[in-house]
């Protein structure tokens, strides 16, 4: 059955427009006032905006916010993150998950590639939330024994779902997966046709230690295991040079990037003029709430935009450039043919109020969005062609 | 005659307490419910926390969000915000500040160190709003002339007001004023009383232009001048030594950092640590909604205490002590003696909602409130005991 929705006069490119949704899709722009629909969404006062997607997070980390906060990483892993989550449930870790997907919808995050234990209660939530979502098991050298009886959950899964949820491979990083480890998850990801997420240069320790290694940088490390290809999203990517952001982007890598955690955790700074010079995707994230505190995709744009600009490069990346890395870059990740408001594309967006004092004067639609707004001017979140959050208006003034 | 508030219930030290206002002062805490007051505040599900205090701002540039971004400072000065700025009436300036104010008391501001021009509409607006202002008329060489018409405005000002508003006097910096300009400010600040504020070392090509041309720092520059003092409120101050800190801290010299504004126009990184272990007082600030693009001191915060660490000194600036620089040394700064929730104090305070999604779980309220929330979650807004915003709870979940 065709399910349509008529967007009445939100604010896109200049003037106030109807939007049709049709199964899921912009199926046309600038339609009459009149235009029929299953139903009406009244965008008066609003603009419509692409939706988020959030390429890197540990949703069931949303139980550590605030848990430890301001201290080197090894204090913070070894004494406050790993005991925490030693205690933790597969009940727990579904209690998370859904506390991080309400938060993700009211900031408007309409996609989210996460990467945890247990994660086929995630990806259940998440399909019945009406999100989308790429759910990555975590491994180890110590548990990638496990992961034949976890092939066979994603088997069943990712041949069931109608494409929203899926289930994929996470090897945690080349400090915790020897080679072989690190083969076997991309074996069993790519015989299967599934994704894969790994961390990849988060800090300068971790690149020093691989050179000690292996001679050779985790980049070049992974491409020489064959891991590298356009099945996988790169977290962090925080210390990689040209030679490797080249290589990332010949071989159709994808990055996550992090800047809050990098930020928070003293990782380092992205190298935001050689990724973009390098023609790699780049994909923004919130990491977990543990090393954020949030999962606001909003906050993280400006946070992108700002950092980038710090040590005097205020042009590399625009507030137009981070925007498309929140929404169109993390849309081609999920393989969707969307994160844009026009026809034909995936009816991903967010309504959001030109009149909330923060959106006024309006010189600049997009830059008032990515450096002044705030994640609460959301009124409407559409996934897919259906509505997964509204904001109800205040009765009162 | 005696003007009493009961807050009844809010978060305060792991507990629920009541707290009993009289005449713009925290009166006592922990009273009992029924104790008798004017008015009556239900803080259920909320926590206590006090106000903010910008430290430096442009109020007026509210009119100039989004306008020119992304771009070097010389283009975005010359091409953009002085020609935009130099069409702006008198009239426009009031307008750009009445929308700062309402900005900045929705999002828990309640005193503001303004700098700009027609300075006396501004004062009359923070009057009417009940907030705290600090207003300094901002003078170069060129117009360093009319300053003895302003401090006629001044006197009189100052001499009626009730101390809540002040105006004040603010030389632009060192590359707009010569040393006559600057000793002529300060000494007609200081034979009125009034406070000074300046840009200090706001970028490096400040600081070299300076040792040219006089062989000296900025700061050793106008100490020489005789210009430093517990009355100066020093904005920026990025490019900084050691030295030059202990001397600021010596001569009592209030800095207001501009985490944002600094990222935003490629200034470059306050020293953080350095700036900490002198003991110079450091109060938190917006600058102009130009080169930010908001007034929102909850994301401040977030941004000094990322920066902080974002090249791995992750200790130095702990969450509790950011909430410090945007409260009791803003209040500080401001001759409040204020700035915490404590009897006694000034009731200058925020009431924040802790049932919201950013605020869960809360294993640490700072923490959550600094790295997690929204300034969105202030539900009122209370400055020398008078409530002067106040959210209207949503009728419908």
């Amino acid at each position: 059955m065709i399910q349509t929705t008529l967007i009445n006069g939100a604010w896109l490119d200049g003037r106030r427009q109807n939007i049709l949704i049709e199964n899921g899709r912009f199926k046309s722009i600038g339609v009459p006032d009149d235009t029929g629909a299953d139903k009406r969404i009244d965008a008066e006062g609003m603009a419509i905006m692409p939706a988020f997607y959030n390429t890197h997070t540990h949703s069931p980390m949303n139980l550590l916010r605030g848990y430890a906060d301001d201290m080197p990483l090894k204090r913070w892993l070894n004494e406050y993150i790993w005991p925490f989550e030693a205690k933790m449930t597969p009940e727990d870790m579904v209690s998370g998950s859904r506390m991080a997907m309400d938060e993700m919808m009211r900031t408007g995050t309409v996609g989210f590639y996460d990467m945890y234990f247990h994660v086929d209660g995630t990806a259940r939530l998440a399909a019945k939330a009406g999100m989308r979502a790429i759910v990555a098991e975590t491994f180890f050298s110590h548990n990638i024994g496990s992961i034949d009886d976890y092939a066979d959950t994603m088997r069943g899964w990712n041949s069931q779902t109608d494409g929203k949820t899926l289930l994929a491979v996470g090897p945690h990083a080349i400090y915790t997966n020897d080679a072989e480890s690190l083969k076997k998850a991309a074996g069993i990801a790519r015989d299967l046709g599934s994704l894969i997420t790994i961390h990849i240069s988060e800090t300068k320790e971790e690149v020093d230690n691989c050179l000690k290694a292996t001679g050779m940088t985790p980049v070049n490390y992974l491409d020489s295991l064959g891991f590298l290809g356009p099945d996988v999203m790169a977290a962090h990517c925080v210390w990689l040079n040209r030679q490797e952001l080249d290589l990332m982007a010949e071989r159709g890598v994808t990055i996550a990037h992090c800047p809050c955690s990098n930020m928070k955790l003293g990782s380092g700074r992205f190298p935001y003029r050689e990724a973009i010079a390098s023609g790699v995707r780049i994909t923004l994230a919130t990491d977990g709430c543990a090393s954020n505190n949030n999962l606001d995709m909003r906050e993280e744009m400006k946070f992108a935009a700002l950092l980038s600009k710090v040590d005097g490069d205020v042009e590399c990346l625009p507030a137009g450039m981070v925007l498309e890395w929140a929404t169109r870059n993390g849309a081609e990740a999920f393989g969707i043919d969307g994160g844009v408001i026009a026809e034909g594309k995936a009816a991903d967006c967010l309504l959001i109020d030109m009149n909330d004092f923060r959106m006024q004067p309006c010189h600049n639609l997009i830059a008032n969005w990515v450096y002044a707004a705030s994640s609460d001017i959301i009124n409407t979140v559409i996934c897919d062609g259906r509505v997964i959050f509204n904001r109800q208006r205040q009765c009162t003034e």
